[in-house]
């Protein structure tokens, strides 16, 4: 299958990373050593074993299920999710969500066949698509990024116009402080493409990436994830969480909510060829960490830390003077990413004079175009302020104005 | 994709027992809540936690390097492996063996494709096959379980004859007490079968997988694996391993060693596409047990525990006057499993009467139909002593003897 041949940019990014530890790596979406809960894990390890054995032992396939009651709980505690349709039979747990990413796209596609993705979109999954042969098609949107409901409409009957409308297999939409843009997707719009959909006869699986939901700073973002909104119940819907990036990146926990039976069972078969169940053990001390109430202040210490990142990241690059040389970007909300749209005409791309200088200075971003389908425009770039610490952080945002200002 | 729709076997299987524990299960292949390690996996976190944070963290894709160095050692430590040409470099971390053999056929495999298995051979993979839209054939053997060279060339050369060559991608071998039939490969016959296959112009990719070889019960079964073959050097050779069986099936973490390393790169490419990187912390766990050396000295103690439980169902058997009834079976030598041929005319699948009368006297066994391509010959069964503690063991066995005696 020589379509599984490119080595993912997500593996060599995390290789540079861990290998050349005198790159700063603004890069690769790691999380700050400093908030890895240490002392929960070992806890939770300490409980279990007062237990029994039983989470050294094989478990169901479709994930433990203290565990799936425990994330349903979770889902249903954020503000207005009371109507989440998602209790345990419906939840299933991966080894990180992405996994569960990769059993929706292998159950619903064949090569050949389409999927609707934000502009950006998450860089990983555009390379799973190329991966299976899975063609990925942009979301219309404005200059703010915001969706262009009639450029969507426009493209679905382009789409049924040319005769593609069968192989358009799922709309995915990352839509909680998205990697790699930071934003969020108003409910209204959620709701608004599911009627242009429903309008244009595509009622086709939709999926909505929270990876970053629970990584608010200040309050959690007003939408309800698509499991909650009546206006979507004739769509099958697979919400995706995950308890990697907000507890912690190395025990790698996620899991999706699937509200369609039929997919659901595909994706439980292939997950029972894949390996029959996700670690019981990493699975029992989350579910230790969910019971004992231990994940919420967890959390809340959590985001205020990468809330002061943010702001530190934020004003290197406003005191660095980026936005009088053409720069522009938000400042995040939450999540753990920075999204910067660069002057016109600048190249970002890995190879670039500008990503060389950076590198030759010590300081490595993901190219922007990595994230949008066809690879263009290509004067973005997302950085990250997860994993360094304060000091380093400094400087590398230190580091890559100075390349900035370079190249003005 | 229809072919991915069907419940795998192991899933229900795993259900079954898990959900209906009245039932005595000697089906899935559970290992002995009694010798998990519990202890060592505390002291392993205790540790960690003294370390630093980076457990906690991501970590590479390919596995943590202190885990692959240690894996290789400990390939290298059984007698006569000394020519084994893995290092860390040749290796890739798993969620379990089933992930890499998973990732294995991915990138060897397009639907339509065939691979050579022994008869008989481990069901799940025979499912896998199934649901990747793969062919499997059967190694002609003789009735003592040996492979038959002279039936494999016929096969080979009718496959040439046929225009199927092109298709047959691999060969996969369970060679070191395997499931389901416990029975270990002659290093001779690795040997003879690489010859034979190179004559008849097959330098196709061969597969051994090894997961029961570290539950050997006396001595290690004297056999070198393919790595170590020198006759094999011009085949492309994957050899799996794993931590899941003989350490804990809660942790799920396996390896591949492969000599190949266009195949090992497109399998790292695809796991970065499903999961980039085994649990972090599953991982550390696992070195430090190998680094503190506290792996070998678990092993042994485990041994004896599973020597004697697979004694104590063959004494059940055997004391049963199952024999004399038309069973034929050999006593294991190590592993988890024993392999019973019933009487000819026996029908022990799903759904049969002998089937359905095990599960009305409460047990429950693997249909061994389930492990031949084909799904004949359909009168024998695959049994487990790795999970039953001893009384219920005995009851467990009572209970199938006993039906083998209604229906003789």
């Amino acid at each position: 299958m020589g379509r599984q041949l490119s080595r993912p940019v997500i593996a060599d990014l995390m290789s540079r990373a861990l290998e050349h530890p005198e790159l700063l790596s603004i890069a690769a979406g790691f999380t700050d050593n400093a908030v890895l809960p240490r002392e929960l894990v070992a806890r939770a390890v300490s409980r279990l074993s007062e237990r029994g054995m039983e989470y050294l032992q094989y478990g169901l396939n479709q994930g433990r299920l203290g565990l799936r009651r425990a994330t349903a709980g979770f889902l249903r505690s954020y503000p207005d999710e009371a109507a989440c349709v998602v209790d345990e039979d419906a939840l299933l747990v991966t080894n990180g969500s992405q996994q569960c990413l990769y059993l929706a796209m292998q159950v619903l596609c064949d090569p050949g066949d389409l999927v609707l993705v934000e502009r950006p979109s998450y860089f990983v999954f555009l390379e799973m698509l190329k991966g299976l042969g899975i063609e990925a098609e942009g979301l219309p949107s404005d200059a703010a990024g915001r969706l262009d409901f009639e450029g969507v409409r426009s493209l679905l009957r382009d789409l049924r116009a040319r005769g593609a409308a069968q192989r358009l297999k799922a709309v995915y939409l990352v839509s909680y402080f998205s990697n790699p843009s930071s934003r969020c997707l108003p409910e209204t719009d959620k709701i608004r493409l599911g009627e242009l959909l429903a309008e244009e006869g595509f009622l086709i699986p939709l999926i909505e990436d929270g990876a970053y939901r629970d990584l608010y700073f200040e309050k959690p973002y007003p939408a309800r994830t698509i499991l909650s909104l009546d206006s979507l119940a004739d769509f099958p819907r697979l919400f995706l969480g995950t308890y990697t990036k907000p507890l912690a990146t190395g025990l790698k926990v996620g899991y999706g909510a699937c509200t369609d039976a039929a997919w659901r069972g595909k994706m439980l078969s292939a997950k029972g060829h894949q390996d029959f169940g996700t670690s019981h053990f990493v699975q029992a001390v989350v579910e230790v960490i969910l019971e004992e109430g231990w994940y919420e202040p967890f959390l809340k210490g959590e985001r205020e830390h990468y809330a002061a990142k943010a702001e530190q990241m934020n004003a290197g690059l406003e005191a660095g003077g980026l936005r009088d040389l053409g720069w522009n970007w938000e400042k995040p909300q939450g999540g753990l990413l920075l999204w910067m749209e660069g002057p016109p005409g600048l190249d970002t791309r890995a190879g670039s004079p500008f990503c060389e200088a950076c590198i030759a200075r010590g300081v490595l971003y993901v190219p922007g175009d990595l994230c949008f389908t066809g690879g263009s425009p290509r004067h973005f770039v997302r950085l990250s302020y997860g994993a360094l610490p304060d000091s380093k952080l400094s400087e590398a945002t230190r580091r890559f104005v100075a390349v900035a200002r370079d190249f003005s």
